[in-house]
């Protein structure tokens, strides 16, 4: 394993560039950093002697001479990544240039709160690892998603609704055992935004990606970086308020758009639909599985069923209310949507649109996108590993 | 005048940093830029002598030393800032610190256009150069705000709904004859966040600022710097939607923030209050002078005339319906409200804080402090000293 306890500034900065623009030449690389032709190449000659930095898929360019392509070295180690949803987790084995050499996904239940949870996650990890020949001493980063507000500096969540009995638990200390790799955790909303800027290579500064499913959050990229608010609560945006005559709300309000278009709405307009005789499509659905999840309103929908038609229009017009408000506050140049919606269909996204662009400002629409996540359900899990590998080179890039 | 048309990186940052904290000492100044005592001292030393940088105030600390306290020097030269409202100007002339040397307001109607309304700006111009001493080519930089969208690289208004006349016209080109300075232009909610930034002197990183006269915007403070959007129309929330059965407005939706809750929204509300005969005071009002403005509004409410309260109560509780959505999104650590509604009294204050407080999540409004622009009425006219030498600086500071 490759040693990097003692780097330079300039030997950080090249290899934090290295992984945000995977691929880049060496003459790009200078470039973008501001330095000479020279000094690069002399920084990079030492980082690939020491074994951190790794030369790749050599091109002949046009002019005959080799463009060697950089990339972090498989020698530095290891990242774990791990993405906790509501109702699910994803974990993966990734190296330093985030490509995934194991992966596993089971459905969890967040309340049943950290001890059984982590346990899973820890029992998980241990596989994932001897699976892709690793083992413990070879992770140098730790990346965890986790569906509720997080205290970023201490890695802690902070009151979550979904999930109450994290309240303040240390998933930092409790790896500690296992793993010397630093641990990072953060709101799995931000993660997803980390990863679209990862594989966006940083190119837009400013854009917003939402996560709809159980619960709705947002990722916020603002001057090229994650936002995450004054006291950490930024884009908590499923209780901004779009019906002020709207039902009660698990938050005491009412009108919440997370109340009135998320996954358990949506099923509960199904539901109301197959017992009120709307719909003999979801009547049937409720008969023979006992419930209808928004992947079955989806699959009703895209089968031409009026009512699941109607249904899915409706929570879409819903959230692109709530957008068309934050739209004209933060005019962001894309909104990508992910988390399980996204398996509804094209149906909701447009229903989005048309909401968004009838409500917002022309300036602001003017060349907005609004688009399903590029990096679809990897996107958290992507993320994680941005995060793991992004944070590890902070803490290693300072001279003991 | 000094001359400083080649400055290192270095130097440029020391003048900026000076700027921004004004009033440091020598010792502290070395501290926040990382550089050693030593190559500070020097870097002064030359700045002082080619009459950049003043030392000022000079105090004897506790163990009998001078600590000297450093500011931009007055021999730089001076500043034109330009606040432009949709009824109102203000202009001053302004050294390299922001001491106002001369100052002068009266009523415009932006709505004429930018021939009439630049008119005047150029001739009030030199009258208070000529005023305080000093001529064209002492001018070294020019900032200005409008109520309107600016597309901030070529410094023109973008479809200004409030003043269509100004569409794509150059203010640049129009100051152009009459001073070599460079000439910024921005939206005036912007200078407004300008001009609490550098009061905070950067302390806080995340906060907005509302302004709410005869519109309403907002001007965001995002990682430390303002924040102006994808196409730079961040902050146009006086469009969102605070009642989906609201009134229509003139961009066409219904239930504007700013049809149902700025100047012209209370003005509303009085006049019919003292038609429907619910308050004596307003009747009288109306009267009297033929018409209600938000002022007369404040003045009644603080009488106790219960008509007027209940107007300001209800234009603070729409306002603060559409922060609290804002506050979920972005978790501000401060809301500071300024414009014409500030002399509205206490109670609209009050009935603002309510509303986003009983709306907003606990998270989001623990630390959460809304109050009035502390520097009240000329916080957009520093914004525009503040922009005018903070981008001069730039300017300037890039070798030829």
């Amino acid at each position: 394993m490759a040693r990097w306890d003692s780097l330079s500034d300039d030997e950080t900065q090249l290899l934090e560039t290295t992984f945000w623009t995977a691929g880049g030449s060496r003459h790009r690389m200078a470039g973008r950093l501001g330095f000479s032709k020279s000094k690069a190449n002399a920084l990079i000659a030492g980082l690939v002697d020491q074994g951190l930095l790794a030369e790749t898929g050599a091109e002949r360019s046009s002019g005959g001479r080799r463009a060697e392509n950089l990339q972090l070295s498989a020698d530095l180690g290891v990242l774990l990544g791990v993405d906790i949803g509501a109702t699910s987790l994803d974990i993966a084995v990734l190296r330093p240039d985030l490509t995934v050499l194991a992966h596993h996904a089971e459905p969890v239940d967040v309340r049943e709160g950290p001890g059984v949870v982590l346990a899973v996650v820890r029992k998980r990890m241990r596989e994932l690892l001897a699976q892709s020949g690793f083992g413990a001493r070879q992770v140098i980063g730790i990346g965890i998603g986790v569906p509720g507000p997080v205290n970023f500096d201490i890695g802690q969540l902070v009151n979550p609704p979904l999930m109450p009995a994290w309240d303040g638990f240390s998933i930092r200390d409790y790896l500690r055992d296992d793993y010397a790799a630093p641990v990072f955790v953060d709101n799995d909303v931000n993660l997803m935004a980390l990863g679209e800027l990862w594989r966006l290579k940083r190119s837009l500064a400013n854009f917003l990606v939402i996560k709809i499913g159980t619960g709705i959050g947002c990722g916020i990229v603002c001057h090229g970086e994650v936002y995450r608010g004054a006291t950490g609560s930024a884009g908590d945006v499923g209780h901004i308020c779009v019906d002020q005559d709207g039902p009660l709300c698990h938050c005491g309000n009412v009108g919440c758009v997370e109340a009135m278009a998320a996954g358990p709405a949506i099923t509960r307009m199904a539901i109301q639909a197959a017992n009120d005789g709307q719909s003999a499509t979801l009547a049937a659905q409720l008969r023979d599985d006992g419930g209808i999840d928004a992947l079955a309103v989806g699959r009703a929908s895209r089968a031409g069923d009026a009512a699941a038609n109607a249904i899915v229009q409706r929570a879409g017009s819903l959230i692109g209310q709530m957008l068309a408000s934050i739209v004209n506050f933060f005019n962001p140049s894309h909104i990508f949507i992910g988390g399980g919606i996204t398996r509804i269909g094209p149906l909701f996204l447009a229903a989005v649109r048309q909401s968004v662009y009838h409500r917002s400002l022309a300036l602001s629409t003017r060349q907005l996108e609004i688009q399903y996540t590029p990096l679809g359900e990897r996107c958290g899990l992507i993320g994680a590993g941005v995060l793991a590998m992004h944070e590890t080179l902070k803490v290693r890039g300072v001279a003991p």
